[in-house]
Parts: C-alpha cells; sequence; structure tokens
C-alpha cells in the first residue's frame, strides 16, 4: 500500500530557523536520530519554541533552575502511562523507550502502557501514577484526598505539581500527534535495555 | 467559614522578574485587573514563560506574524466550550467573558458551556466546535471524515491545526487550574455586553 | 441566519384556559416576563397542569402545607447543578438566575453548573449535591451509605426525599425542555446580584 | 434473613384522603391488588396526586380528551425499555407485565428489558424505543435527524412527543422507586399471557 | 414480518456425530426440550465439544471430581447478573429460569437481571456478584481489596477462582449469543417455580 | 521489594498428568521456555484441558480438520488488539510477539495495542479489527451493518465467526490471567523481528 502525502508535511531542516536548527541536531547527535516530533512541529516556529521551552522546563528543571523529588524514570512512567490512557502511540513508543532506560527495567513500559496497577513499580511510583491518572481522566474531581494519598508516599506539593504539570503537558502533546497523524520513530521502539531474546517459535 | 491557606499561593507581583511584571501590569492596565491564572502559575517563572508564550502564539497569531482564518470570537468559543467538558470553572467564566465581548451577544457563553449543539452560532461554528470536542475527548479516534466536515464548512488544513492546538493547549490549562484550585477573578463574570436586567422576583 | 419555524409552536396566552392564563399572567406580574416553559408547555393542558402542579408541591411546598428543611436556595441549587449533569440549557440559565437572588451569590450559578465540587457553598450543600447527583445519574446505585452521608450533614429522610424528587422532577424537565428545543428568554441570564462590571477589554 | 423496617413506610389506605382512597380501590378491584407505588408514594399527597395526573395524561389520554397514534402496547413498550435503562426493578417487572398483556406476547418483556435491538417487535417500534432510549440518555444530543428517523417510519412530531414525555416522566419515576428501595408486588412477575411451561430439570 | 433466514443455520441434530449427539438427547430428555445453543453452537464441532466440556468444568464440579463452596443457585446467579450486565437475553433468560428453580425464589432472576443491588438475596451473595460484575467489567482493575471483600463473607481464593472463570465463560458464551443473533427457547421463560397468577387487568 | 506468594502458585510440571505435561513440553520444546499461562491454569486440569481444545479449534484451525481465511497474522492482531482494550498484559506481550513473527512488521504488535486506528495494517485488517472491537465491547449492539462491513472487504460469514469467536475466547483468557495476577514471561517482551537498535542517549 503506497502511503498518502502527509496533511502536515514536515520541514526540511536546512530551511529552519538557527536555534531551531540547532537544538535539533543537538538532539541527533546525542540519539543517533531525529525523533519526528521536533521536524513535526517545526512547522510552526512560535509553537515549537514555546512547546520544548515548556518541556524542558518540566524535564529537565535543573536547566530552568530548579530541582525536583522525581526522577527521571518516574517522568518518563508518568509520560507513558498517561499517554496510553490517551492513545497516542508516539508518546508510549517515543517515551517507553526512555522509561526502560532510566529505571534500566526492559519490561516496564509495556507493563505501564497496557495496566500500571499490575505493573512492576515501586508502591511510591503506583501512588504517583493514581494521581496523574485522575489529573489526565477527572482533573475537576480532585480533592483533599488525592494528596493526602501522594503526601503518604512522601511526595509533597511541589511534586504534586510535577505529576499535574507533566501530565497536563503530554496531554497537550498526545492530542497534538494524534490529531496530525504523527508516527514515531523506529528507532524508539528497541531503545533502552532488553531481555535475552529466547529462540523463536 | 473561614477559607483555608490556599495549597499553591500566588507570589507577590513586586517579586517577580522584570519581563513578568511587566506583561502583568499590561493586563491589568487593559483589563482593570490582574486575571488571576497570570500570578497562580507565577510561582514557576520557566512554566510561566513558556506558558505565555504558547498562550499568544495561539491567541493572537499576528503577534509571531502568522495570520489564522479563526476570528478572535471562534477561538474564544472553542476555549469556552472545551472548558466546559473539562469541568473547568476558571477557563468557562473567563473565556466565556471574552467570548461575549467579541462575538457581541450576552448569552453566547452560557450556550456554549451547558450544550452547544443547542447554542445560537453558525454551522460553520457548529462545525468548528465538533471538531474542537472530538480533539478534547477523543483524540485518537479522529480520521479523514473529521477534516472533511471542516473543509465542507470552509476550513482548511491550517484551520483544523488551529482548533486542534487551541483545544490541546486549554486541556492542558484547564488540569492545571482545577488540580490547583485556582479560582476565577469575579470580575470575569459580567465582562462583556449584557442584556437588560429585568424586574426581579 | 433565519430561524426556521419551531417544531412545537407555542399556543398564544389569549387562547389559553382561564385558570391556566391566569397562573401565567400572575408570573408575568411577578417577574416582568414570561418564562418560556409556561407557553411552550401549555400546548397540552393536562401535562402543563400536573407539570406545575407538581413543581408548585416540590419548590413551594409551604403551598401544600408542608415545611422542608432545604431553603429555597437549596433548591435552586440542586435544580442548577442536576440541570448542568444534564446539558439542560434552560434550566441552567433560568434556575441559576433565581439560585443567584436566593443565595445572594453573584457566582455561585455559575459555579455549580461548571464545577460543584469547586463551589464556594457550604459543605452541608455540598453533601446535598453529591446525593443529588447520585439520583441524577446513578439513581440503581443509591444504598444505606449515601443517606449515612445525608445524615452527617443534620438532614433527615424526609429531606432526602426532598431532593430526590426534586432532582427526578427536573430531570423529567431537563429531557421535555432539550428534546423539544426550547430556550430560556434572555431576561434570566443577569437576573439576581451581579458583581461590579470591569472596565473592559 | 430479617427485613430492615423501611426507610419511607407506607400509609394505611384506610387513613389517606377520600380521592386518592377512591382512585386506589378502583385499581384494586381491577387488577386484584394494590400496586405497591399507589401506596409507597401516598405519603405526599400533593406529590402523589400530581403524579397520577402527569401519569393520565400520558398513558390514557382519551381520559383528557387527548386521541395518540401510539398504541397502549407502544407506551407500556416504551416504560419496559427505559426502565431497564435506568435499573429499575419495580417499572420493568410492573410495566413489563402490561407490555405482556397489550402486545399478547408472552416473551417480548424480558426482550426489551435485555437488549431492545435484538427484540422480536416491527421496525417500527424499533424506531420508537432508539428515540426513547436517546430522550432516556442522551437528551442533550437530539437533533433534526432523530425526528427525521422517526418520521420515516410513520411517526409524526405529536408522536415524538408522546415518546418524549413518556420516557421523561417514568425517569422521574424510576429515580424515586429506585432511591426509595420500593419493591414491585409479586404479582406483577405472571402477569399476562404466558408460554408453557415444559417439563422442570 | 417474515423472519429472515438465519445467519449460521443450526445443523440438524440427525446430522450430529454420535457423542455430541448422545449429548443432545439427554438434555432433550430432561429438560422436555433442546436448549438452542446445543445447536447452534453445533456447527463446528471441536468448538461445540470444548465449550461444553469448558461449561461441565465450571458448572458441574463434580463431574470432573471437584466440590465447590458455591451452590448451584449461586452459580446461576452469576451467570443471570453479568450476562444482564453483557445485555444478552439468550443468557438471562435461560439461566433465569434454572436460577428460579435452584433459588426456589419466583422472582430473583428478574431481580438480578436489573439490578442485582436491590434484589432479595444474601449479603455472601452480594458480595459474590460484585466480585463477579468487576470481573466481567474491569478485570484489569481487581485487587486484594477486592479479594478481602469476599474473604469477609466465607469465601476463599479458590471460590474467587469459581466466580472469576465463571463470570469468564459466560462472557464469552454472551458475546456470541449475541453476535451470531441466538435467541433463547421459550420454554425457558416461565421454568422454575412462578407465584400465584393474579386476576389480569 | 520482595515479591509476596502468588495467590495461586502453579503447579509442578513434574506433578502434571501425562497428556498435559507431555503437551506443555511441546511448547517448550518449540520456544525454547513455557509460556505462564501453559502453568498457571493447570491447576485445574479440566478447565486446562478444555481452554487449550478451545484454543486450538480457534487458532490452529487445521487442528480440528477445518480451514479459515483468516492468516496466522490475522489471528494474532486480533488478539493483541482487543487484550490491549481489555488491559490485559500478559495477552498483549505474548500474542503481539507472535504478531510480530507471524506479520514480519517489529513495530504492528505496539501500534494495534495503543491505537489500531492509526497501525501500519491493510484497510481489511482494519475492518477485520472494528468487528473484533465492537463483539468485544459492545456485542449485543452487533447488527447487519456490522457484517457488511466486512462483507465489503472480503470476508464472509465463516470468517466473521472466527473474528468474533477468537475476541470472545480471549476475553475469556484476559479476565482469568487478569483475576489472578498472572505475568507474561520476560522471554515474550523481545519475541520476533526487531529494528536495528539506535545509539542510546
Amino acid at each position: 500500500m503506497t502511503t498518502p502525502a502527509p496533511r502536515y508535511p514536515a520541514p526540511e531542516l536546512v530551511n529552519l530557523p538557527d536555534d531551531m536548527r540547532a537544538r535539533i541536531l543537538e538532539v541527533q547527535d546525542k540519539a543517533g536520530f531525529i525523533p519526528n516530533v521536533f521536524l513535526g512541529f517545526a512547522r510552526r516556529p512560535a509553537e515549537w519554541r514555546a512547546f520544548f521551552a515548556y518541556h524542558d522546563a518540566l524535564m529537565l528543571p535543573e536547566s530552568v533552575g530548579r530541582t525536583s523529588n522525581l526522577t527521571k524514570g518516574d517522568r518518563e512512567m508518568i509520560v507513558t502511562t498517561t499517554s496510553a490512557a490517551n492513545s497516542c502511540l508516539y508518546c508510549v513508543v517515543a517515551h517507553g523507550a526512555i522509561l526502560r532506560i532510566y529505571e534500566k527495567k526492559p519490561l516496564v513500559a509495556d507493563q505501564v502502557a497496557v495496566n500500571y496497577r499490575k505493573a512492576d513499580i515501586a508502591p511510591r511510583q503506583r501512588a504517583m501514577l493514581d494521581f496523574a491518572m485522575k489529573v489526565c481522566l477527572q482533573s475537576h474531581a480532585i480533592d483533599d484526598a488525592d494528596f493526602a494519598a501522594l503526601h503518604a508516599h512522601g511526595f509533597d506539593d511541589e511534586d504534586a505539581w510535577d505529576i499535574a504539570v507533566i501530565t497536563a503537558f503530554f496531554g497537550l502533546s498526545n492530542r497534538m500527534v494524534s490529531f496530525s497523524g504523527m508516527q514515531p520513530n523506529p528507532e524508539f521502539y528497541l531503545m533502552g535495555p532488553v531481555p535475552k531474546p529466547p529462540k523463536l517459535v
């Protein structure tokens, strides 16, 4: 089957403004490929810049002079779990890959994507995901009991903000990626530590 | 009843970085008050800057050198309708107020917030809201038929992007405002043209 | 856009039976206008008479020789909140207006319509609305725990009946008004106490 | 297990006002027993009178000088189907019994209660139930296409009103009966024509 | 209305393999008729044999050398309740009939089918149905608290397995019966003890 | 964190009846490991035998003398997609692995599990999955239009039966695996063809 022309074609790297091209080349240098979202959103530079500034403020708090009690693995676990609730293939695959790397668990991405309640994660992470899922699906109903459940696992209100804003930001990303039909790069599917392959059928 | 101390107290205007304070004073000068979201999100400057840069890129496209076929009223109508679907009081009240002003219709904000299908709006706006609601609630299921329904009313794919990204961005905002318990300023409730008050009961 | 002929045109006041016309004129005299539901339902006199007899038995208990622990504001709050859950514009706007008057709070109608969980109401009213919403959305699942939650706030079983029957009756009204396309009178939108209007944008 | 005292005990027939007692005795004379709803709702006479006046205006249109294109069986079919959607045991059992009598089909009540889409009913009745179920579950979304689907089967707008108001009225009844824990009389379960009993297991 | 030819016609009994015919004749001899599922599924003998082997392992545990703390009535109650949740007419009617026989309660089948929460059953059976309904509708969310609720009523983990596998197996049956349009035999509707018929209307 | 003792410990292979042990050793010989479901369900031999007889009748039709127009890849795609809808980790991971092998597409399992509507599959397979998902989630509402949509892609009614029964059978499996807390073998996660791993972050 031939693929139809994309509805929102990505611009060429060479045609992008310098700041955007520099950032993208930096990612390519580190990861070995350019994740599609970098070029896919680049057709609107002002939105691109706001998106990645927001992204970095949340996912790289040190880059904006802030520390966070959430680990890198925690953050990616929130993204993978809530993106699965939003049925966003790109974010499940891309952030699931990074999650495997940070958590050093080859199975964790599939586990949280399909059913985080049965995943092999710490009770603290389970509480974190319960809160994230409520922000994702029923933010209007969050109340003091939801914060208390976080506090019982050592999270404070700044951590709650982190969980909420990561969930909310990737909810934006999930909707844009799904709406525009963006696909994850094949390279993501197997990034990170993996179990030994068995003898095949 | 005494109000408990807020979980996320807003910083004082005087303590904010210059760029943030300048922007906020500009808003206050224009509107006559400071919408709570400006101070409520200011506790995290990097997130604040990304949020309002994103906001302006979508809601003030001319400010980033872009034109849009959506009118100012269209944009506020999308925000009001999808924020109601997310049960976000702040955004329904604040953007409903601006919607009344731009559309010059005192009833339209309540209409789209309660049931946009029965609102007194143009068929083109009804199609716009159908698309926005699908991005809001079922972005994973958007397909070519949804775009075709927009095209039938004269929207092109750039307009579809506008509808989607405004919906997605305010979905982020809805979740942050609801999660953190932010309330709309009382001033918003009656902004804009209003019908003649009747004799009261 | 020209409005199509209504599917269910309202009869002329002059053509109505004496008892109905008298009641309607009394309302007009008090409110300054005739709420549309009075003429909209008048096309079927027997149903009209039963509807308003039922209405008065619930909303004006003294008129049938009964007292109630619910205040007038409580009753209108139940109507506004559950009508919003049923997406009924007419009842949200009309009863929201009366709610503002009785509660002397300009913001309360919008608050309970969009998200009653975050509204500035008494804990007792919050419990009342929790019960009403369960009658509205899941009446088959009401059990002793739901009554106990009411009792904890000083409501007795007669009050529970009041909450339930007001919710159930306006559920009927919501469905008839939505199905038949009835619109609220513009006069309702701004009835009641209102905050000072700000300087406009 | 001993049954707890009922939360809302029914009054004694002998203590009721004359008009109510007369009506109830008339029903008892005809049916051979007093359906529980007649005594269960009698504790509030004004509500009782409005309820049964409304009931008669809808279910016995000739009694209020109106004719209807819906048959008696049609009306009971609407009640049985929508009451099942509301999980109301009393109305499913009581009106299912009457439905069997009017339709002369021993199986039809169970069929429409469990899955009206697979019931052995006329296509016209299927369209009627589709409309009724939309009024029951999504009245805010009814639009011209729903009326057109009725018209295609020979229903006019007055018939649509009948379907809607019967659905809406029994939605009220369903909620009151479920909330108050009213049980159907055992006599209802086997009223109407029944198939020959088989040899038992 | 003439019935269209069935999409999946049942084979003739005479054409079936000996083992299947023998089993079916045995059922007919006991019940007085052949339940439609026996012939309806017989068009694929290998699936038929697996289906009924599974059925017997669950519903006739003694036939496979196993005992169960669930009574015959318990098992049929699970089937009737969860089949109603899946809107499967055949299983509600057929297993509701057997439920009436085993429980010796003429009303219980309708009660659990319409709203098991209000049925006249033991608290132990209510807990059993809560667990069954969670397996039916949200199996991914079952956790230790659900098992603890069973244990509080004297069920052990083997009983939990019984409840789960009966629910899961009839979920398979519900889907096949609904998808293929299979109807229950009329004989089922009135099997079992029944209340005295009243004087008809 | 130490893992608690499993609620339903699997029996030792050596203690199983000969027929079960032989079948399991055959699987182990072919796959290189014993999939957990084989031992997890073995604690109830009669159920185990019925389960795998059913499984083979559906997934290995040639083994029961039947041919099917569904390919091996089609069958595994149905299982992976509907198991994801049921949030069953075991079946998504195990059958996703086999799906990758049969379809020779390293990405297809993740694609259909997260959002089959956006997966890179043939239109015929998309129609197949639409039908499977309706059997999975709304079997009571399947009607002629659903069959017609299959026919338009060359499927006949026997193929429809195959799609339905595979969906229904794995719905049973999903519920049992989730309820009992069974985990997939780590070996499954990377079975099948995989893309070249990128340079890691």
